[in-house]
């Protein structure tokens, strides 16, 4: 891991690498944004050759591990030295301190942040991918799209708005420090996460996201979401070729789930 | 948090609650085998007057947390302190080392036994329960029934058995150490979570369990199921009316949803 800046230390360390599919930001853009927001190199098998491959070897039902690590179940998987670790949260959880994402000298804050990163990917990642897979992520859309429809609603109506208030209300809160970020009052990866699942459900469900924005009933969160899109790094790398466009991955565009106009 | 035991401290350390639904195991039970697998005293609201008041009082959507935690999103939450920290594997996080259920000197383990208990809440928890919820959290089961049915032959046929392969494969890996526990040849707090997933999935498909159990396809699964449920402080605990029985929670025996005999 090195700094392409004037910290980059004298002795190199391992490098470090996100495991991940390509053609997608998918769950493996947790990762991409704590590195770019840090502006710390890493690799990223989305962006090399055999990249499939690559994955299917750490997930193969054949894979048992290595001397230092336990197989892992499915990617973004990190692998640094001989560190493999899986898990979105997990990875964030060991990146956090080595690229400045969680507050230094505040030993309950990691927990604090791991806990606003969990709920962010528990309401607004896999929830949002569980819309348009329901009963399997075996199947297709299509072969499940009545039950997708029943759900868009309850997500729309019910689980949007309580994890958007939700998330307002931590941004009201005392250990918020004014309510620019969630705890703290500085960036720390669990804003990443909730920017990250904020710009995927607008991408998902941009008529209700625009109703929402419009009705001004989360403004904080809509602050944070922009403040994070303008930060100085993230802006550089959301306008780069490294920012990969929504395809077929969690937060997908399937007009019909959408709020209708 | 203090040990029932000739190893309790002289100064009595804050009181450790945890805060949860009465009547059921639920998420909570991974918070409880933890103490009490470490056989160390804590508070569970289950067990206290005005319980439902107490949880409702933590995620009410008023609550904007206090001088030193962000508001929780929902059940199971730890108070320990001054500290309010929810989401299982954010607390297990915070126990693990305090209840001696990481190994020590092994900076990267604790990694591995997140990333561990993480996989087996995505998989045999959350996803558990998704399968008599495919649609809505807010609606009765009776009212999603159609696409339980439909996900319940995914979940046994794709998804149970894909967990339960990973975890043998976990079982069989170097970092295991023969294969006892998951981890380092020692209880986890990643054990605990497994035993009490395999324990919920038992309850909610039993026919389906007997068949995987006959087959014995995956020994070393099942054998460290029995191991912690043989564990003597564990052992102890669930023969205790402090462990509830299995009712409407995550883990809910709806016969049409099990293998037909």
């Amino acid at each position: 891991m090195s700094e392409p800046s004037s910290k980059r230390q004298k002795t190199e360390p391992p490098e470090i690498t996100l495991v991940y599919w390509p053609g997608m930001p998918g769950r493996g853009e947790h990762v991409r944004l704590a590195f770019e927001a840090a502006g710390v190199e890493y690799g990223d098998t989305a962006l090399q050759k055999d990249c499939v491959d690559k994955v299917l070897a750490h997930i193969s039902d054949k894979n048992i591990g290595d001397d230092f690590s336990p197989p892992p179940f499915a990617p973004p998987i990190l692998r640094h030295g001989d560190l493999t670790i899986s898990q979105v949260p997990n990875i964030l959880l060991y990146l956090g301190p080595k690229l400045g994402l969680v507050p230094e000298n505040d030993p309950n804050g990691v927990y604090y942040v791991n806990g606003l990163a969990l709920t962010a990917l528990d309401g607004l990642s896999n929830e949002a991918h569980d819309v348009h897979h329901p009963v399997a992520t075996t199947l297709y859309y299509e072969d499940q799209k009545d039950e997708a429809l029943r759900k868009a609603e309850d997500y729309r109506n019910n689980r949007l708005p309580k994890f958007l208030g939700y998330f307002e209300r931590v941004l009201s809160s005392e250990p918020s420090k004014g309510g620019e970020y969630l705890y703290a009052g500085q960036l720390t990866y669990a804003d990443l996460v909730l920017f990250q699942c904020l710009d995927g459900v607008t991408f998902a469900f941009p008529n209700y996201i625009k109703k929402v924005r419009d009705s001004d009933k989360y403004p904080k969160v809509w602050a944070l979401y922009e403040r994070v899109k303008g930060h100085e790094r993230i802006k550089n790398y959301l306008a780069s070729e490294r920012r990969q466009e929504y395809s077929l991955c969690i937060w997908r565009n399937y007009p019909e789930l959408d709020e209708q106009p």
